[in-house]
């Protein structure tokens, strides 16, 4: 696809969003920029701008091949991404298979134990408000979406937990939990949108036991844990051997 | 009711639970300790027990009469109420009538504004994690009460609120939000527990406008504001002149 660059619409902490020369589409460039915290760490990674664009992009093809709306149209360059334009949705959804992070913060469930089920969580996303969570009541009060649109949003994310536990368990890598983005087309539809990378899901490697090497996403930076770029560049190599396997096999 | 204070059973931040001779009764002494942001801060207020034990007295007597199940059998002294045993859940119900507090901080809404209807969050009582709030998914994982326990507890807490709006509302005082806590009994019934004090709901003045003097619950300890006993004793005099009245009236 040869589209030009237009003007900037939006940038956040990890992306830039571009108008182009094609209308309802837009240009999303990963940045090499890394945050945590809200915002209080920041730091800046050489290439991780491409390799979560590298990714995210793999991802969205696998997931459109299963029959997810996702926003995603293609890949400009290494760090260009090409993408329907959507109203993003301002809620944060997490799927959780293992407790980790901020569930093991508000409650007693330790790091590491496996869920009954997968929980969804919905945040607010929100910088100035630190991404609340949100309980059902609060979102029906906030008004933000109505209750079927939630439940299409969080049928959608069930889905999709569904196949990236597949998807990562092919290449070895165990889905702790995501975060997920939802967006609102031109036709008024809701698709998937945002990014799937490192950044966005935590992903422990099954081909070790250490507690710490196993990390392979953002926790790497968030824990100061280091070779945060050597285990995004993992997961790519990896994704890329399965895809280039799965293609010889055809 | 004459009874005899046995062996302490619980101590909270600001009562002590002790064993009486009477099986399947408690003694709950109120403390003059005043603590807030998770014992965070903390002071002693003299005469803070007396105020909230006889102010929470008349209104589980009051609720009684309404038809609300509650854990209160009477007082034995200024300081000491009669209650029956019970298993407390550990949940804490907050019902919000007007935005304030924590809500204001974790949602765009503005303190002040009255909610389109009645607020309903439930948060997990424990404060080594810091009391956090529970999503219907995170409270059903945690797997602490049942689906029709949870609609029970809900649906009193609902009914309670209207109960003491009407209340405060005839003594000129606002119910901004309030906590609940509930319990299990002998038979396994879900009563009311805890305590209903200025400790526990927000309170705001009729009579007055400015928005520091109309305040008269423990925002007035929390916020600094000074005047915290007398505010206190202010609704205890509102309460005892109403329920004269009543009396009267009879």
């Amino acid at each position: 696809m040869q589209l030009n660059q237009g003007p900037l619409l939006y940038e956040g902490k990890a992306k830039k969003v571009y108008r182009s020369d094609k209308p309802e589409t837009v240009l999303i460039e990963f940045k090499n920029d890394a945050t945590a915290f809200n915002a209080v760490k920041h730091s800046e990674f050489k290439d991780k701008g491409r390799l979560n664009c590298q990714i995210s992009s793999y991802i969205f093809e696998f997931l459109i091949e299963e029959g997810i709306p996702t926003h995603y149209l293609g890949r400009l360059s290494d760090t260009f991404m090409i993408a329907q334009n959507v109203k993003i949705i301002p809620l944060e959804i997490v799927v959780r298979n293992i407790a980790a992070g901020s569930l093991c913060k508000q409650t007693p469930i330790k790091e590491g134990v496996k869920l009954r089920s997968p929980l969804l969580d919905i945040y607010y996303k929100e910088d100035s408000l630190g991404d609340p969570l949100l309980t059902d009541k609060r979102l029906k009060l906030l008004d933000l979406i109505s209750f079927e649109q939630q439940q299409e949003i969080e049928n959608l994310a069930y889905e999709v937990n569904t196949f990236l536990i597949a998807f990562f368990e092919r290449i070895d890598l165990c889905l702790v939990d995501f975060k997920l983005e939802f967006g609102m087309n031109n036709n008024n539809k809701i698709i998937l949108a945002d990014e799937i990378s490192p950044d966005t899901c935590r992903l422990w490697d099954n081909r070790s036991s250490d507690p710490k090497d196993r990390i392979l996403d953002k926790d790497r930076f968030r824990k100061d844990l280091g070779g945060v770029i050597e285990a995004y560049g993992e997961i790519l190599k990896r994704i890329q051997g399965d895809f280039s396997k799965s293609k010889t096999s055809r």
